[in-house]
């Protein structure tokens, strides 16, 4: 089959990758539409040490299993079924989970996936296929609210205006949050939730995480992708606030974490979510994710369109299968 | 008065100081007994930009005021008075406090210092001097309690088995925790408080935090004063575990915050805690500070005082004044 192959932070098509002969209980997917995630060009760049075909936003066709001709997405973390984690039906944090595109098996930019069958969730027949490739990103933003108390009516502070950024913004304005978006991008306030506001040049400034700014938010989300933003971000967040995290990347920053402690900061670490809630989100049309779907590439085209999704304030870039 | 003086790194002995002259609400304290915090040393090192009489564990008589007289410990952070933090009656996050001996206020490594009169607490008969200058880092270790959730039979990693994580061992076990300490002196199980362990080795290794070594513990706190130590620990904390950061000091050190979003850690800063709560364990014997006192230097030799705190497995060193 044809697939994008990462190896040594070379990207290539090929079209000389088996198909995929799953184990039993695990089911094989013709991808009909593939995301391109930030995580996707951080493995690009060495992130994870990861070799074989990136990519785990997607929908497709379940080829054979109890889905089989229906379409789907697909929880990314697949469990070994046997640990705590799996026991209590959680295999995300199984110590010996495989991650689709990501860690141990092949991801989504390629003509077929697999994965176990309990991963698998039919999309409603309201969501198109292009809504369906936001499940897994909307899952991860609708997670962050999970990593927090109660939201209604706390202002929130989210550093970005990404993808990740906005899909957070929406995410935390169904939560009940009163959302500011700091990024480099007025336009994007068009596609903030309702309510939401949009701010440039706070995450501009280096300096002492020391001296907190006014005003100060009590809880802020780090979507921007960038680990420089996290210490620019503390100067904004209020005494004990919270800031969730979310970027994963190969970079390493350093972190001044006597500033952590003076103010009593809280780092929160949040990666994915679950899948049905975001479905749930989709099928109500609660979030116009279509709106952030910028441009779609080929199959035969998808180095160019990890390249557009780099670029400084690209959208949620599709690859068509 | 004389008093050690810090400035540009060096620390003197002076004699030329005015005793201090306070505004009207703070008292003039007699300081008798003064503890060296790895603050201090971070301060002679460069931290906050110090400049001035160090030290902020003391206990002492009160020259005036409502205490007159009487023995007495203080709480550091003195407020604005008029900021939201401080109206709430905790003047620890006013962002115009001062903090005896490390911000804007000459500490505690002085014949004479001033604290405001609503700072001031009388020492309970029973308690010793030794013992009451434990109050201000007992606060400390007894407020990371605080910042996590129930602790009864919950296993906690204690990352540290020097002057404050001993504490800290001894604070999480009063909370009903089943404590390990790691560190680098095995003699100091014998300091540990009843039913808690000692590790050694356990945090001397470099590596992916990526990879979580078995045991993981779901709690843990970062107390050695080395800010190298915090991704070592994140190894040995289970996913979705959290982690209590005591440590400051003048360096920044790399932190990999994609471990911290994969393993959804949360890392909790803790800085100063109460200190009537401290006196009443201090009261009623729960804690044997005593035992954690290994010198006493005059006034005359704080600077050695200092030094010998700085040596790898100081436990507390006192001035005494």
């Amino acid at each position: 089959m044809r697939a994008l192959w990462l190896e040594h932070g070379q990207l290539t098509l090929r079209d000389d990758l088996p198909s995929p002969a799953p184990p039993p209980g695990e089911c094989r997917v013709r991808v009909t539409l593939a995301g391109v995630c930030a995580t996707d060009l951080a493995l690009a760049r060495g992130y994870m040490g990861f070799a074989g075909v990136p990519g785990h936003e997607f929908t497709g066709v379940a080829l054979d299993g109890p889905l089989a001709g229906r379409r789907v997405v697909g929880e990314i973390n697949a469990g070994c079924g046997a640990c705590a984690a799996c026991a209590g039906g959680d295999a995300r944090h199984c110590p010996r989970r495989t991650v689709l595109g990501i860690l141990g098996r092949p991801g989504a930019f390629a003509e077929e996936l697999a994965l176990p069958a309990g991963n698998l969730l039919a999309v409603p027949d309201g969501v198109s296929d292009t809504a369906a490739v936001f499940a897994e990103p909307l899952a991860a933003a609708l997670h962050v609210t999970e990593r927090l108390p109660a939201l209604r009516d706390v202002p929130v502070l989210v550093a970005g205006d990404g993808r990740l950024g906005l899909l957070c913004a929406h995410a935390l304005a169904l939560a009940g949050a009163r959302v500011t978006v700091a990024g480099r991008h007025p336009d994007r306030a068009t596609l903030l939730p309702a309510g939401a506001s949009h701010a440039t040049g706070l995450l501009e400034e280096d300096g002492s995480s020391f001296e907190l700014r006014e005003p100060c938010w009590p809880v802020a989300v780090e979507a921007t992708g960038d680990p420089v933003t996290l210490p620019r971000l503390l100067r904004h967040v209020s005494p004990r606030g919270t800031v969730v995290v979310k970027t994963t990347c190969e970079q390493v920053e350093p972190l001044d974490l006597s500033s952590v402690v003076v103010h009593e900061h809280v780092l929160v670490g949040s990666r994915c979510g679950r899948l049905a809630p975001a479905l749930e989100v989709l099928a109500r049309g609660a979030v116009p994710v279509e709106r952030l779907a910028q441009a779609t590439y080929g199959l035969d085209r998808a180095t160019e369109a990890l390249q557009h999704a780099g670029q400084p304030g690209a959208l949620k870039v599709l690859i068509e299968i």
